[in-house]
This record gives structure tokens, sequence and C-alpha cells, in this order.
């Protein structure tokens, strides 16, 4: 079994998005996973998709985005981690979906739609947020789970996606981040059992 | 009359989205108006949010960074111009937005929810997408208009947005993009009579 984990958080390991990044990466180790991490604010990933780029073929593509797209062809289970800023993850994150989710080999445009060619595999969104889940969900429309369980997933053909959002991270105590760890151990176990 | 206007396709000015962004400077020109154009990759802007940043004070901050604030806040007139990239602007944008759109500067948290302080301008927003019109509202839930129209909107207080989205841009002929060329120039002129 091999995952995949994409972290997005100015703070790193030292956030409790990295705290999330890695429970999932331990549990999914100590199921046997061969666990890639990609802290994408640690890598200094950078997010500008360009002319020259888009007009690369797989070959010619730069040998980090051609290795994230190996690894996200060979990932059994795949996690994406990252806060919610303006209903969007950060820029980096944005980037990465763009980079990397490449058009016509992630998935290609029919007459009927999108083909997407990453089905099968178990994905994993968790986010952190201040706003209330209640104002998230319904004046902002909850934009997170529409990018990762609608637009992204039905794009790419991503199958089984589980979304969930932790909030409020600024008002959230000590036990109330122990508890939302042990969440995030029992969701991805269950999901690799 | 002053004018902020930001453009983000890694075409520049060579794309439609440079054409749109062209054509609201000039009728806005026209019109008398101080007009600022920032073309974020020509400029290469960092889109990254970092801890450091996020700790800074307003007198503190990167140089280009508080004097994008200072435009955003004198500007009468913003103007947005990006494709559609997974129901969000390329990363240079979204990271725009998380740097210059800065809490404790353009918004505060406030008991009652966020309290904006962009109000009084005029705001448009201009896409570019291939996804037919329908299909964008109807399965992807209308991400872009949601993210300018009701999250940016409400958390500052952008009181006045006009959203039009172009599509299909792969579709269209020369005719019906000197046609929406036109309809640009109708809207943002309009606006400053």
């Amino acid at each position: 079994m091999k995952a995949l984990i994409i972290l997005s958080n100015p703070q790193s390991e030292a956030s409790f998005c990295g705290a999330i990044a890695a429970t999932a990466a331990d549990v999914l180790r100590a199921a046997g996973a061969d666990v890639v991490v990609h802290d994408l604010y640690a890598e200094n990933f950078d997010p500008n998709l360009t002319t020259e780029e888009l007009k690369k073929s797989l070959d010619e593509l730069d040998g980090s985005i051609r290795k994230s797209i190996d690894e996200l062809f060979a990932a059994d289970v795949l996690v994406f981690v990252h806060p919610n800023w303006w209903g969007m993850p950060p820029a980096n994150m944005v980037g990465w979906i763009s980079r990397v989710v490449r058009q016509g080999v992630c998935y290609r445009f029919t007459e009927k739609g999108p083909e997407g060619f990453l089905g099968g595999k178990k994905t994993f969104v968790f986010t952190t947020a201040n706003t209330p889940a209640d104002i998230e969900e319904k004046f902002n429309h909850d934009p997170i789970r529409n990018l990762w369980t609608n637009i992204v997933a039905n794009t790419v053909n991503l199958d089984d996606v589980t979304y969930v959002n932790f909030t409020s991270i600024i008002l959230s105590d000590d036990q109330q981040r122990k508890a939302w760890l042990e969440e995030v151990k029992t969701i991805v176990s269950n999901a690799v059992k």
C-alpha cells in the first residue's frame, strides 16, 4: 500500500495541520503503507503554472512535478491537509492542484464531460478553520467541500473522498485538539483496515 | 478617480484576460481615472503568505504588499481578471488575496461576524472559462461567483460587485471575443459615468 500526504500550512509541522498530517502518516505506516509526505511550505513549492509548463509533454516536465504525478498515480491513499483561507486552500496547495493534477494526464475532456484517471483510491481531506461550521455551510456554501468532493473529485474521478473540517482552531484547547487527532486516527485507520 | 486592476493569466497581455484588463484600463483612463494595473504573472508575484508575514505589523510589511494595500484602499474602482481553474483563480491571485487583503487591515472579526473596511467601491470581476455556464452553475455551484460576490465581498464589505464570466474561451472565435470586449467596455463605462 502506498500513501501520499500533501500538507499546506505556513507553520508546517508546528501547526495543527502538521499534527493531522503526522497522525495520518503514523496510522498509515502502522498499517504497512509506504508513505510520502510533501510539506509544500517547507519544500518552498512554486505554485505558478506557466505557459511554458502548459505546453510541455509529460517527459519534459520539471522533475519534481513529474515525480509528484507518479506518486499521485501510485498512491492507494491520498491525504490533503490545509487551513481554510477565503474558502480555498493556501496558494501553494491551489498551485499544486494546477501543476500536478494535469489535464491530459489525470483527466481529459470528452463530449460527455471530464473523464478522470484517478479512480480506486481512498482520499481524505482534513481542513482547519475558525469560521463556525454552520456559517461555513449556510452562508459560505461550504466551498472547500465543493472543491474537493465535487469539482476535483468529479474531474479526476476520485470516487471515495472523506472530508472533515475542524473548527474553531483559535477557540480550541489542548483537550479538544487531542480529541480531533483521535478522530483523524480513527477515520484513517478504519479506511485502511 | 482611482482604479486598481489585478490580472492573473500565465499569458499576461497576450491572453483574453489581458485584453479584458486592457479594455477596462482604457475605459477607466478615458473617464479620467488614475489606473494602476498589476499583472501578477509578469510581476512574478510571490503568492505564499508566511508565518513571518502574518506576524508583521502594517509598517513592517514588504514594500510591494504595503503599496498594494494603499492602492486597494485608495481605489474607487477595482477590477479583477482571471481564468477559472478548478473553480478558483490561479494561485498567484489566491495568494494576492491572502497577502494583500489582510485581517486587521481590510477587515476584522467581531462577535457579530466580519467587519469590512472596503465599502464604497465599484468592483468588477471578469473571468474566463471553458466549462459551459449551466454546468458551472448547476454542478460546480458557481464557485468563483461565491468567492468574490459572497465570501470576499461580505468579509471586507465590497458592497457593489459585478461578476461576469466569459465562456467558452476555447470555442470562441474572433467575432465572439470582440463582442465580449464590447460588453466589458459597456459594463465598465456605465459604472463610471
